[in-house]
Parts: structure tokens; C-alpha cells; sequence
């Protein structure tokens, strides 16, 4: 089974950063190049990357900066990552850059100023190794607890986990089916999961957000699996606008609900998360077609919250916690 | 405060039926021609009205299929109108268009076959001005128990009624606002309801469908109110898909779900109830480009079906009634 390209959708190589355009598919494979910050962030706003492909946009976007204005010691690359992580959090707010920014400075702190922006390049590296590897283990763990013949039901989209899922599932002689939400109003059910999935040749049924209940009552559905932009160490999560509907149904048709967990950081509980407000006009047109009148009022806040009551399991990169557990683990 | 052109979206004039194209709504408001059976039925199955329309694109296309074709007696009215109905019903399979039938021939029972289409046309008048008036007083009933500054949520849409509800609200001195979900896939929300009300004047937040769980727990909304396709004696309603979902989050915000319902006649259960899948490619597509391709696997069943636990009242042309107390009635 290929990998999916969204798995590791933001490169950088030969000094400058290329981001897979998210927005582009399901019909077209290209790449932008990034040549500086102005760049990267119009293409977060946009939502280009999106999910783990802020993370690498992130740090790419960090050494490229750091390269380009000769960054030679930890001081000045700190108030440089501290400028570039205000950029990045005001373009998208519910995403812990700051957490991010914090993560590096830590494995930063015994640099050697003469070559500084090796370090740097090596950290970066090194870190988005380790999260791979812990990506690529965390799977296995939800492969494992599968049963033989399982049907999944997602939301949104996990940045190519799903498709590695389904491999570690078959390497244990069992058999994954999905059922994607279309994810509205940025479709990215419709335009990445249903894509990365077909792709790899799995079976994936594609359906409305509004089909969930039907769904999960009438076809077997043996686990809910999303991902998540946020964790508390209480245990909740913020994930994309809807995911909090999908636990409450989960719970109410006795369904198993389960989410890839972020490190919470320093993020206690749920009042610690702001969750992003997108324009109006992303719910209003498709494709530049108005779908509903430009004086029209709408509310588009991009994440939800999922309180840890409705969590059967978090899933972290050691292990699969219940929201209690973690709780516990984490105020250690 | 003027009444929604969605109230009585389909009129008979000089011997031909003019439809509104809710299709064309909110941009255009305009109305299609109807002189056959023919163009009825396209026009049915491609969504050009629904709800409350087909009641009456079914009724004034039998009566002008039975001017055209002379028919002079209750014998051969019955077999022209069975054979439409039949139609009718593989059209919209959901719908129950055999009732309307039944409930017509009942009317005409007593038929003078000498002025049988005069007969007809005044039965078919009377009919539909029985079933304004009901639709006109049962709004009522509502506006009398919502709180003075009420906030509804609602889903797809009720033909006019929400209109009316805000304008009796507003006799009570009682304020209305509305949420609309936006209703993937065919956007009845974006494009009907909330045009419709704000045409009206009223405020109406639109929301992706995807969102309820969010504004149900944080936007004080003291009901949830839908309308219905299809009723079953024992309390259960079949009504636009996604509505479901709505009524076990309302359930489990424990905020109250009321449903306008139809005449159940012999639909005894749910399993009475033929669910319309209809072409995948109306989730795949949004106004000719594409949002999946071709080759996506989806599943779009048009309907889903609301238990008679989750619903705490059904508004019916004489009263609101709990699902149990209506099984009762019923089953008299």
C-alpha cells in the first residue's frame, strides 16, 4: 500500500519549502514553493496545509527565516521564532504554535553559537522524525484493538494516517472499510480522505456530515476515529467543527470514540483553547459560487470542542489513554 | 410581515400549474410552466419543488390531466389518478402521494358524473384551502409556547411556515430569532429558509449542518422545530436527511424537539416507510463542478427517520401531541 501524500505533505529541500495544495485536490496534484514568511502565511490562511501540515510548515518556515536573516546564535533566533509564531497563531488561533516554538527552543538551549543554524537544522529534522515515528506507531495501536473486520467511521482528515492504519490492520490479517464525513464547509472528507484512501486502494464511502446518526444506527460502525488540533490535560480535545457532534452521537448509539491526541502542553482545560472564527464566505460560496446571499448572516467557527466525557480513548504516541488516565498521567 | 412564496410555491391558473423553482432560489425567483404530466414528473424528480409543493403539483396535475382527458366519471378518474399516483410515487418514492390519493377519492365519492370535473376541480380547492388553513392555525400553536424571546433552531424547510410562526409570535408580542442548517446536499437551508425569512425581515443565522452540537450548547436555543415527509401512527416522523441527528443532540442537550407531522393514515411503522436514495452525484457535484470525483464510492439516502423517543411534541393540525399520546389517538 503507497503512503499518502498527505502524510507528509510539506518538504523542504535545497533551501526552500514546498507545501502539497490542499486546496487543490482531488483533482490536481501540485506543489507551491515558499520562499519566505509572507508566503507561508498566505497559505495558511488559505488553508493550503493544514492539520500536521501546519507543524512542518511551521519549522520549515522557522530555518528558512533563520537562514536567510544569518541567524548565528539562540538569542537571536529566539526573538525571530517569537515574531514568526505571533504571525502564525494570529492566522490560525485554535493551533498551539507557541507549544511548538517551545518544543524546539528546549532541544536549541545548548546550542554552540558558531554553528547555531546546523543545530537548528538538525533539531528541526530530528523533531519531525520522532513525530513521524510516533505517527507511524500510534496506528498500530488502534490497528491492534480493531476487530477482524472493521468499519470505521472519520471526520475531516488525519493527514495520512488512515491509509497506514489500514497496512498495519492488513499486516494483522484484518480488513478496514470507511465511511467519511464530507466535512463541510471545507469539504476536506470529500477532497482529501475519500481521495487518500481511494487512492491507496481501500473502500471508503463518502456521506454528508448530516448522515452520521442513520449511518452509526444502521451500518455496524465499530469505532468513530478522529484526529485533533488540540488536547487538554484534562483529556478534551478541539478538533474541527463537528467532531463534537459525532462523540455526542457515539455515545448515544454506544459506539467507541476515539482521537489521535496533541501533547496538551501547557493547555489545562478547554477555556485555554480560542477557537478560530474563518470569514463567512467560506460556508456562503463553492468555488466562487454563491450558495447563499451575500447579505446573508452565517457563523463558521472552524473547531469544536469534545469534553473528555465523551472520549472512549485518547491516542497518544506511547499509548491509548482514557481521558481519566491521561488526566492523571499528565498532572504527574 | 409578508408571506413566503414558499408557503404556496405551486398555484393552477387557466387550466395550466406554475411552479417557483426553489432550484433557482435564492437568486432567481421564477416560475415554470407545467402543461402535462410529463413535465410534473421531471420537474418532481429534479427538486424543482418538494415539501408542501408536491402536495400540490400532485393535486393540480390530476386535475389538469383529467380536464384534458374528459374524464366524466368517478370510475375513470380513478383509474387515471392511480396510474399518476403511481408515478408520483416512483418519483418521490418517500412521499406519500397514495394517501393524498386516497383522501381525494374520498371526496369524490358522491360524483355526479354529469359536472365530475367541476366536482373535481372544487374538491381539490377545498382540499387544498383545508389543509392553508390548518397549516395557518397550527403555527399558532407553537407561537403560544415559546418563551418571549425565543431562539429556534431548524433544518431544510417547512414551506412558508416559519413566516407565519414569527409573524403569530409577534401578534403574542413575542420575538423570534432563527439557526438554519445549511442542509447538504441540496442546501434547502442556505437557499430557501433563511431566504425566505430574511426576506421577511426576521433574523436568521445560517450554519453548516455539521455545527448544531456547538450552537445547541451554546446558543440558548429553546427549540428545535422541523416538518415532516411522512408520520407513522406510532409517533415516529420520516423527514429530510440529518434530522435525526438533530433530535439526539436535542436530546441530549435537553432541549426540546418538535416536529410538524402528517397525517399518518395506514403508515402503521417505520418499516412502512420506502426510503429515497437519490444519485450520488448530487453530493459529489455542487452546481456542475465537482467536489469528489467520479469514481467516489457515497451514499445519499434522502430521508431519515426520527424515533418517536427523541420527539417531545408533534404539531398536528388540531394540537400538539407527545408521540404516545398520538399512538393512542390513533389507534382509535
Amino acid at each position: 500500500m503507497k503512503e499518502s501524500p498527505l502524510f507528509n505533505p510539506v518538504l523542504y529541500k535545497g533551501g526552500h519549502i514546498t507545501v502539497l495544495d490542499e486546496t487543490a485536490l482531488p483533482f490536481k496534484e501540485t506543489r507551491i514553493k515558499v520562499k519566505n514568511l509572507k508566503t507561508a502565511l498566505s497559505l495558511l490562511k488559505e488553508m493550503k496545509t493544514r492539520a500536521f501540515g501546519q507543524v512542518l510548515l511551521f519549522y520549515y518556515t522557522l530555518l528558512l527565516e533563520a537562514r536567510k536573516n544569518k541567524i548565528n546564535s539562540p538569542e537571536k533566533f529566539s526573538r525571530l521564532s517569537t515574531a514568526i509564531t505571533d504571525k502564525f497563531s494570529k492566522a490560525r488561533p485554535t493551533f498551539a504554535f507557541g507549544q511548538l516554538n517551545n518544543d524546539l527552543a528546549k532541544m536549541l538551549k545548548a546550542a554552540d553559537n558558531s554553528k547555531f543554524i546546523d543545530l537548528l537544522e538538525k533539531s528541526v529534522f530530528t523533531y519531525i522524525n520522532l513525530v513521524q515515528g510516533a505517527r507511524r506507531y500510534r496506528v498500530k495501536l488502534i490497528a491492534k484493538i480493531l476487530p477482524h473486520s472493521a468499519r470505521l467511521l472519520t471526520h475531516c482528515n488525519i493527514s495520512g494516517e488512515l491509509v497506514l492504519l489500514a497496512n498495519e490492520a492488513e499486516k494483522m490479517g484484518k480488513s478496514v472499510e470507511f465511511f467519511a464525513t464530507e466535512t463541510r464547509p471545507y469539504f476536506q472528507g470529500s477532497r482529501l480522505t475519500a481521495w487518500e484512501l481511494y487512492q491507496a486502494g481501500l473502500n471508503v464511502y463518502l456521506i454528508c456530515d448530516i448522515q452520521a446518526a442513520d449511518i452509526l444506527k444502521r451500518c455496524r460502525i465499530d469505532m468513530v476515529l478522529v484526529g485533533s488540533d488540540r488536547s487538554t490535560q484534562n483529556g478534551d480535545i478541539a478538533n474541527k467543527i463537528g467532531t463534537y457532534q459525532l462523540a455526542v452521537l457515539a455515545k448515544y448509539f454506544h459506539i467507541p470514540f476515539y482521537a489521535f491526541m496533541q501533547p496538551p502542553g501547557d493547555t489545562k482545560n478547554i477555556s485555554d483553547i480560542k477557537i478560530e472564527y474563518r470569514p463567512k464566505e467560506e460556508m456562503l460560496k463553492f468555488d466562487g459560487i454563491r450558495i447563499a446571499p451575500k447579505t446573508q448572516e452565517a457563523l463558521y467557527p472552524a473547531f469544536d470542542i469534545v469534553p473528555a466525557e465523551l472520549i472512549s480513548g485518547l491516542v497518544f504516541f506511547d499509548g491509548i489513554y482514557t481521558p481519566q488516565e491521561l488526566a492523571l498521567k499528565w498532572q504527574k
